[in-house]
C-alpha cells in the first residue's frame, strides 16, 4: 500500500564529492554494517548533510531526506488516513516507507521536529529496530538494510527545543567542523569554477569572521556562502560587492557590524 | 495536475518604471544566471516589491507573489489535498506551480511566515534545488528557469521573529534604502502628476521625519506616502491637511509627537 | 459563483445623518476619487461607522461593513470552501465580493483581526490594486468602483495588537475625536426627542467625564451613551436613574469611582 | 431554516416570583419599549437570571438563556454549517433564532465567552440594529419584539477577561445586589418550607459571611445556598451540620477558615 | 436517540461494602429526596468513588461515573454530531443519557475538567434543572430521578484550575477524610485477606506517613495503597519490601525521602 | 471490531535476557498475580522495558508496548471513530485491544503523555478494573489476563510534568538503577561479542561518568551506549575514538565538557 508516485525518487545514482576531515567515513561503515543509529552535529552548511548524500551512495543506499521544522509531527513521518473515493485510505509518511523497503532515513534539524517524533524513533533505535504503527495496528520489523541518520546543530539548542537525553542515549555521534583551510579551498574553488589563488584570501576572511561567532555574529559564515561569493566573483562582479552579499549581507543586519565586516574585507581582500 | 484556473495571472508584461540606486540588477541578473537565491533586504515602502516586478519584466520571466504573515504554512506554499467528489485531489501550491512551470517565486516578508515555510526552502536553496512534497511523495527538480527570491524588513525582526542562521546563510543580499533626494522627487513627481518644485519640500520633510526613525517615530516616511500626499495636493487639498493625513497620521498616534511633526511640516511646507 | 443569498443587503439607500467637524469629507471625496485607501481613527463612539454610512450613501456607493474581531481571519474576508453535494464549492467572503463587485469594504476595528488580515489587505492597498486568492489561484483586479476603509481605536492598541507600519503606511488618515458641544447637542437631541435645554446638562456632564479618561476611566462617554441616556430622561425616568444607567454604570465597576461619578452627576443635573 | 426541533422550548409560561429591590422593573420596561441593549451586573446568585425569567414572562415574551463559558465562540451564537446527507445545510444558533422570531436573548456571563463574540453583539446594539451573518452572506434586521440582555459578575473580571469599554458603551446597565435583610428571609422561607423565624438567624450568618468577601471568603453566600440550608434544616437534618453543608463546605477548602466559619456559624444559630 | 450499545452497562447491581465515618449518608439521602445537587471534598483514595457507588446502590439508582481530565469539554458530556452514512447524526454524551434516562451522573474530579463543563451544569443546579443542548436546539427538563454528583481534591486546586464561587455556589457539599484508625483496619485486612493484627502497623505507618503531607510529601497514603501492601505481604513478600513497593515508592522519588521513610517503616514494622 | 492487520504482531515468543537485580521479578509475578497495576521507575537505558518483554514472554502473556509523547492523547490508548464507504467506524487503540484480549499493555514514559491519559487509567487501576469508553457508550470489564504497567524516569519530571499523586497511588512501584558492575559487564560482553577483559575498563569509565550527573552531565551514560562502544572497537575502531562517538558525544555538546570527558577516558582506557 506504499504511495505509488514515488518510490525512488530520492535515491542518488551519483557519489557526491566529500573529502573526509577525520573518521567519519569509517564510523559510518561500522554503524551501517552494526546497525547502529548515527547522529550528526555540527554548525550551519559545514557539509553534514553532503556527507550523507556521499556515503549513501557510496554504500548503494537509497537516501530518504526530511528536513525537520517546528510542525513536524510523529505522523509526517509515519503516515496518516486520507480520504479516497469516501473511505480512509493509509498513506506510508517517509519513514514508513523506509522502514519497509531499506535504505537510510535522515532527519536533517531534528530538534526541530516536534517532540513526539523523538519517540517514535525510539522502539528503531534499540535492539527490537521496530516501528510500531499505532493507528494501522502494524508493527513493523526494519530489515538490514535499514539505517537511520539524524543531525542537528548544538549552537541551536534551547531549552525548550533540546534532545532528550534517553533520545540522544540511543545513537553514536560525529562531531563536525568546517573543513581545513586548504580541503575548503579546493572544494570552493571545484564549485565555483575561481581559480584556487583567488579563493584563498576569501577563506581567510572565513576564518577571521567564524571568530567572530558568539561576539558579533551568531554564526560563522559557511562553505555555501563562500561558493556563492566566488561564483559571483567568477561572473565578473567587484570582488567587495561580492563579499558584501554573499559572506556579509547574508550574517548580520546591523549597520556598525556590517561596516566593520567590510573593513575587515578590505583588508583582507584589498 | 496544476490548478486550472490561474495558470499566468500573475505574470507580468509591461516592465514597471525603476531605477537603480546601485548594482542591484547587475546582481539579480547573476544570480539568476548562476541560480542562486536572493534575499532583498529594506525598510517599508523602499521599493523592493517594485524592484522584483522590474527584473521579472525586463528577463520575461513569470513572476509570482506571496504576501507571508503569521499563520502562513508550508502547505500554503506547497499544496494540498482538498475534497472533490469524495476524493481527495492535490492542489499545486504557488511555490509548486512556480517550481514546474518556472520563472520567479517571490516571497515577501519572509520572516512573518510560520518556521516551516523556511524549511521547506532549504532543499530548494542548495545544489540540489528540490523541492519534496511528502504529502504526495513526489521530490520535484527545480528547472533552470526558476529562482527564489525572498524579502524581509531588519527593522521588524524580533527574537520570535528571525530568519534562522541556517535559513539566511542559504541566500546571497542586497541592502536596500530609502532613494537619493533627486531620484525620490523625480519618481514622486511622475507618479502622483505634482510638479517636481512642489514635490521637493514633501522630500526635504520626508528626510526630516526619516532621521526621527528610533526616536519619536517606529519607521520613517515611505515613498509612497509621499506619492499619495502629492495626488492629495494636486487634487487641491490644502497641503498642510494633506500632510497630515498622507504624512503624519499614518504615522504616529501620540498626539504630542503630531504636534510636532506639525511644527517641522509648517516650517519645510509653509 | 458569488453568494446568491444577499447580493446588495448590506447597501444603504438613504443618506445617513452626519455633521462634519472638519474637512473629512472632502478628504474622503478625494480618496475615493483618486482610489487610495483610507484609515478613520478616534475613540469608541464618536461616528466612526456612521460618517462611512453617510459617505457611501452620498456616493451611491454600496458598502459592506465588518467587524473585526480576535479570530477573524483571511479567509473570513477572503472566502472558504465549502462542501456542497460531496464536492469542495467556493464561496466569497465580503472582500472578494467587494472586489468582484466595486463599492465601499469597511473594515472595523482593524487592529482585532488576525495579522494574516493586513496582509491580505496589501496588494490591493498599493498600486496594484490586486487581492490573490490563493486558495483558488484567482488574481482579482479591483475595479474602480472599489474603495477600501478600515478604523481603529488608538487608544486599545497594545504591543500585541497594533498596526505594522508597513500596514499603516499604505492609508491615508483621518483622526476623528467628539464633536464640539453644540454639535453633539443638536445631535442627541435629534435622536432622543429631548428638548436641546435638557441635553445641554448631559452634554456638560459628558465632557467632565471625558476629561477623567486616563485616570479613573478607561474611555470617556459616548455620544451613543448621551443619547440613550436623554431616551431614558424622555421616557419619564427620574434623570439621576437615567445617569446612573446610562452614563455611569456602563463606565465603571468600581464602587468608589461610581460614587465619585454621581457627586459629579448631581453637581451637574441637580 | 430555523432548527425544527425546538421552536419554542426556552420559552415561559409562567411568572416567576421576584421582588424588586429598586427601578429595575421600569428600567427593564423602558429599554426594552425604546429598543436599549441592557447589561445586568452583580454577584454570583443575587437573582439576576431570576429577574430576567420575570420580566420575560411578564411582558409575554419568549426568553432565551445561552450560559457563557471559555469556549463559546461566535458561531455559537449565530449558526454553523453541518453536513446532512452530504450537503452543508446551515443551522441558525440561538441568536440568530432569537433575531428571526423575535424575543430576549439572555447572554449569561458574557465575560467568559470567547471576543468574538462581543464583536457579534456590536452591529446588534447599535441604531442599525442588524445581525450580519458573514457565513451565510444574510444581513438580519431585528424585529421591534427583539430585546439583548447580557449579565456579568464585576468580581470575576480579570484583565485577560472584561467587557471592552466599546461594547460597555452599548448597554445601559443596572446594578443588582443582595436582597434586603426581609425580602430575602421572605423568599429563602417561600423556596425552602421553612418558617421565617427559623430562616432568619440564616440570613443573619449570611450578611456576616458577605462582609468577609475579599479577606478570607473570595465571595460571600449567595440566596440559593441559604435556600439549600433551610431545606436541609426543614429536612430533619442537624441545624450545624445543614450550615457546614450548604453554606460553609461550598465557601472554603481552608481548614482554618471553615474552622472560624463554625464557630460564626455556632454563635449566630446556637 | 441514545446510544444503543450501553444502555445500562455503567449501573451496579451489588451494593459495595461502605462504612459511614459521619452523617454523609444522610446529607446524601436527603439531597437526593430534595433534588439538590452534591459535591464531594477530599485527599485520593479516601472513598469518594465508592461512596457515590454505595448510594447508588442502596438508592437502587444507576450511576454513571465520568472520569474528568484537561481536555474534558462540555460535548463530551452532553454529546456530539457524528457521521452516520453521509449524515450527521446526534449522539448523546454520559450526562444527556443521565438526564433522559435518570439516575445518578458522577463527575468525578471536576475541576480537572475544561471549564465550559461547570458552565454546562449551571441550568441543571438551579431550580430550573434543565439541559440546554445549543447543537440540536433542545431543552432537556431533568426528571426528579436525575441527580449530579461531583467531586474534587481541594489540595488540588491552583489558580488555573479551581471551582468558580459561582459554580460552588451550587452545590451543598461534604468534606471527606481518611478513615478512623479501626475502621481502616478492618478495611484492609477484609479486601486484602491479611489478618487484621499484621494490618495495624500498616495503619499506624500509614498515619505518621500522612503527617508528612505538606513537608516532605505531596499527599498522604491512600487506603488503596493499604490494601496493596497487605496483599503483597499476604502473597509472601518480605514486608519490608511489600512495605517499599506499596506504601513508599508510589509516593516519593527524591532518594532523601525515601530513606527516611524507609526508616520510619522499619520503626514502625520491624 | 478490532483492527484486523494485526492481532498479535507485538506478542513475544522468546524470552529475552534478563538478569534480575532485585526483587523485581518476584515483585512483578505477585503483581500479575493479584491483578495489581505496576508502575517502573529508572533512569534511561537501564533496562526497564527489556524487563517488561522478559517478564511477559517467561509468563506467556502478550505484550503491547506504548511509547508516551507529549501528543499522546487518550484517544490514541482507547480507540478513534474513522470514515470507511461514507460512515464512522470505531477502531479500537492499543490499550482498548488488550483490555478486550488479555495480556500486559506496557506505557513507556507515562509522565510524557497528555494529562487525559492518566485519568483514562484511573478505572482501570482501582477495583473495578473498567475501561469506560465514553464515546462508544461502551464500558469493558478487564478480563485476569490484562495488567497494566508504566513507567516514568523521576530524573525528568518537571512541575508541568509529573504523575498526579491520585494516579502513582494506583500502582505499586520498583526503582530501577544501573546494574552492578560484574552483571554490566557480563551483558555488554555477550551483547557486543567484545571479550569482558576489555568491557571491564569501559564499565569503570561509566561508572566515572555515571558519577557526574546533575553536575557536568544531565544524565550518566546508559548500558546501551556501552554496548555501541563495545561493538564499536570489537568492529576495529580505535578505543578511544569509539568511546568518543559512543559514550562522549552523545552525552554531551560543551567542548569544555567533552575535553575534560576525553580526558577522563584516556585516564581509564590507555
Amino acid at each position: 500500500m506504499t504511495f505509488p508516485l514515488s518510490p525512488n525518487v530520492t535515491s542518488q545514482t551519483l557519489v557526491p564529492h566529500y573529502i573526509a576531515a577525520g573518521n567519519e567515513c569509517e564510523l559510518f561503515e561500522v554503524a551501517w554494517t552494526r546497525k547502529l543509529p548515527l547522529l550528526l552535529k555540527g554548525p550551519t552548511g559545514c557539509g553534514k548533510t553532503r556527507f550523507v548524500s556521499h556515503m549513501a551512495a557510496r554504500l548503494g543506499l537509497p537516501l530518504s531526506t526530511v528536513s525537520c521544522h517546528d510542525d513536524l509531527a510523529a505522523a509526517d513521518l509515519t503516515g496518516r488516513y486520507l480520504l479516497k473515493g469516501g473511505d480512509t485510505v493509509w498513506i506510508d509518511g517517509p519513514l514508513t516507507r523506509a522502514v519497509r523497503n531499506g535504505g537510510i532515513c535522515y532527519l536533517d534539524e531534528i530538534v526541530e521536529a516536534r517532540k513526539d517524533v523523538a519517540v517514535v524513533l525510539h522502539p528503531l533505535t534499540d535492539d527490537r529496530r521496530i516501528l510500531p504503527l499505532e493507528r494501522t495496528g502494524e508493527t513493523l520489523q526494519a530489515p538490514p538494510e535499514f539505517m537511520l541518520v539524524v543531525s542537528y546543530n548544538p549552537g541551536y539548542q534551547s531549552i525548550l527545543k533540546a534532545l532528550k537525553p534517553s533520545t540522544k542515549q540511543r545513537f553514536i555521534a560525529i562531531e563536525f567542523d568546517f573543513l581545513p583551510k586548504d580541503q575548503e579551498i579546493a572544494i570552493v574553488a571545484a564549485e565555483s569554477g575561481l581559480e584556487p589563488r583567488h579563493v584563498a584570501p576569501l577563506v581567510n576572511l572565513a576564518h577571521r569572521l567564524r571568530a567572530m561567532k558568539g561576539h558579533d555574529l551568531e554564526e560563522g559564515v559557511s562553505t555555501r556562502l563562500m561558493v556563492y561569493c566566488a561564483t559571483l566573483i567568477g561572473s565578473g562582479l567587484n570582488p567587495q560587492d561580492a563579499i558584501a552579499a554573499a559572506m556579509i549581507e547574508p550574517l548580520t543586519d546591523d549597520p556598525d557590524v556590517r561596516q566593520a565586516l567590510c573593513e575587515v574585507a578590505k583588508a583582507v581582500y584589498p
